[in-house]
């Protein structure tokens, strides 16, 4: 058996450029989630994964439609005994815009020095590639150690709308041990990381409605609220000056911090210089109380993602605008609820919203945050790969992103996730130039042959 | 005499199709003075209104090229004793969008009921024609009674940066006894008015600058001060509970209004109900003390007119935006400077923006208020024409909207300005849909071969 995960490991060393060419191919496809015109790319997407597994000889593939994009489900259980590991993946990915900074086409993957950039590079068609490049070392040399099943959608960069319905109606099939979710990253290249929390997400877009067109701003400024300085005021009241968000009852729910959650986030390799660097800005901002990992890992935030009101070309175009719109979402940690916080924000607005101004509030996503089991035999093997890999123990941390479908996988099929990936910092997710860092991808290939083999029974 | 009057009248009634055609084709060109793309457009109406005013018979008509936008001169100079009158306007237009909301094409000139819809049609192709045709009626019914001068500019919708060198280097050529400039409306259909004081225009593009470019909210929300939020916070401070403005020393040089100014504001037959209804609003707003008539046309006000920063396109999108941009604009009133308040905002931010954000502050344009003589002879003879055509005497405003080219004719110039057009106050200029109320367009042109007459010596 250790011949095995040798040969494995062999397998995966020898055909590098063959995995970095079918991660080229995934990455090519522009499966944009959020913009109805991607409609066809992400159709071709879910077909690519479901071509690939099978190609891996997985069984019972299939591409499941749902109310708006398809689910992909395979499965292979062929050791008794061992075992059914439930690997999670989402094949779309953000949408591109600014497409003017990025240096080479989001959907034209390009390798400079040691990185690939496209866009999904980190987050998260490079994660799906190393395990199913993990899982085809693995078949190609005597077979899969463990059971495995396997769960891609197509809507998890815009909330996973339909996902827990799929996952409700389909409880049999996706009866598993425990989950593999690589949708996460390292804290650095030199860091191997499992994380354990995550936030929650509350996505809303608030419109503000004021005259019934633009009007000149010369003649009737004076008489009208204008609808982006009142969308402004209502934005500037939602944090007060420590840093705390002022919609009602915010915080009621919101976990306290131990004193061994903070000793453990003090220990973190990571500190206000990384995240100046990694940032760029000029100092540093957040809640008053707390240090940067705390904030970003374990309390609640409130940003707006987006803002729009009036002429925004170039040149000056004297208008007050007839509305002004923001996209604002707030990261949540255990135990907010997102139809709370909803509530909340409808409070704070008809507290808050001035009689001169209509406005309307929608909600676009949520999501509960999550704390995972740190002891299931899934963390064991992980973290004794990581260890194998990197040479040191993982570090084992909150995260301030989101990923619902933990929560999900805790309440409708009864199993715990583990969270772990191979992403870095400086991936630019969400971002232009969004990239994978090749050296720490194949480390992360090598590490899940481990994973597989450390689960053999 | 008293025959060409009546002449004049009568060829303007027998020709209005043809003035509605010539008015059609000025419409058609798209002369957005703002928008690179329309450079040549913008020539293009240059020569038009060139071509037109040598079709009239006026002498040394000329396309000069200033640093951006020509400038079209032309004049007539047939009768001794009589005064000079320049007249002004200017031929570009504000840009379109928002296109879809427009029901016809806005350089798809169409009439529809009493009006005709295009971009220009009251601000101020209308107005422009109305002066010409009025010309054209006396011209071809023996000559017209007075001598003139014509200055058309292309830069009055991005704050003629051109025109006060333009005027300066060119000043024996413009000499004149006063200005008359249509660029103004009537309060309604049915009340003749005249503007004697104008509001000037300080208008300036605002940056805010965080991390070097969007971040993953999740990742790093809770660590840096969020550019859309700290834009929002800023413009949230420039208002205070009572709408005053918070620019440091902004009020120093605002003129007090006197009893005999508000008893006067207080005499136009326009109120809260009329602003209600014109703007939609379901409330109105503005600086607590004073009427909708006095906050519109003699008290300074602000205005964000356009704000952009992140994703703000269908669906969601979770980042930090890397940048926030507003377009900022402030209405001035005599003896307010443009270029101190420009000062007072750089001192606001330097007061008030936080050290986690950088920001960057651009002058986009400004012109000072002014307040005109109410007494000269141009004024005379336009109040006489008004009261003619529409059997009252002219309502005397002070007007919200800014004319820098007014002050500028007092202070370079030495001359007066007679300030009235007629446009009405639901044209939708600046807005989609722009339109011209045609009776009172040709009642318009009745009333410019008055005034012409009421000039002759």
């Amino acid at each position: 058996m250790a011949d095995q995960l040798e040969n494995a490991l062999n397998y995966a060393r020898k055909n590098n450029e063959k995995f970095l060419h079918a991660f080229k191919q995934i990455l090519a496809i522009p499966s944009v989630s959020t913009e109805p015109a991607h409609a066809s790319d992400i159709r071709k997407a879910a077909d690519w994964v479901a071509t690939h597994l099978r190609g891996l000889g997985m069984q019972k593939v299939q591409v499941f439609p749902t109310a708006k994009h398809p689910v992909v489900y395979g499965e292979w259980l062929g050791v008794e005994n061992a075992p059914v590991v439930l690997i999670y993946g989402h094949y779309d990915v953000q949408p591109v815009d600014p497409l003017d900074l990025w240096t080479s086409g989001p959907f034209n993957p390009e390798v400079r020095g040691e990185n690939i950039y496209a866009r999904g590079a980190s987050d998260m068609k490079g994660q799906i590639m190393v395990v199913l490049n993990a899982v085809e070392a693995l078949v190609k040399t005597g077979g899969l150690p463990v059971n495995v099943k396997w769960l891609f959608e197509g809507e998890e960069e815009i909330g996973s709308p339909n996902l827990p319905t799929f996952i409700t109606e389909n409880k049999d099939l996706l009866a598993s041990d425990f989950a593999l979710n690589p949708d996460s990253g390292m804290i650095g290249k030199d860091y191997p990381t499992l994380t354990y929390a995550l936030r929650g997400l509350a996505y809303f877009e608030l419109r503000v409605l004021g005259p019934v067109q633009d009007l000149h701003s010369g003649i009737y400024g004076g008489v009208v609220h204008n609808p982006a300085i009142a969308l402004a005021e209502l934005i500037s009241g939602m944090h007060d000056a420590k840093g705390r968000i002022n919609l009602p009852g915010f915080y009621d729910r919101v976990k306290k911090l131990s004193k061994e959650d903070r000793e453990e986030l003090a220990r973190l390799p990571i500190d206000d210089k990384h995240f100046l660097e990694i940032t760029g800005a000029p100092a540093l901002y957040g809640e008053a109380g707390y240090t940067a990992n705390e904030r970003t890992g374990a309390r609640p935030t409130l940003d707006v993602n987006g803002f729009l009101s009036g002429f925004v070309g170039e040149g000056s175009k004297t208008i007050i605008p007839a509305w002004a719109m923001a996209k604002i979402s707030m990261r949540l940690v255990p135990d907010q609820d997102p139809k709370e916080v909803h509530q909340q924000f409808l409070q704070y607005l008809e507290r808050n919203a001035p009689k001169d101004i209509r406005w309307e509030l929608t909600v676009m996503a949520g999501g509960p945050a999550s704390i995972s089991d740190r002891n299931n035999i899934g963390v064991r093997a992980m973290s004794k790969a990581l260890e194998t890999v990197w040479g040191m123990p993982p570090y084992f941390r909150r995260e301030g992103g989101s990923i619902p479908v933990v929560k999900d996988m805790q309440s409708l099929l009864g199993i715990e996730s583990v969270v772990s990936g191979f992403g870095l910092p400086d991936d630019n997710v969400h971002a232009p130039n969004e990239k994978m860092h090749l050296p720490t991808w194949y480390r992360g290939i090598e590490a899940g042959i481990h994973f597989f083999t450390n689960l053999r029974p």
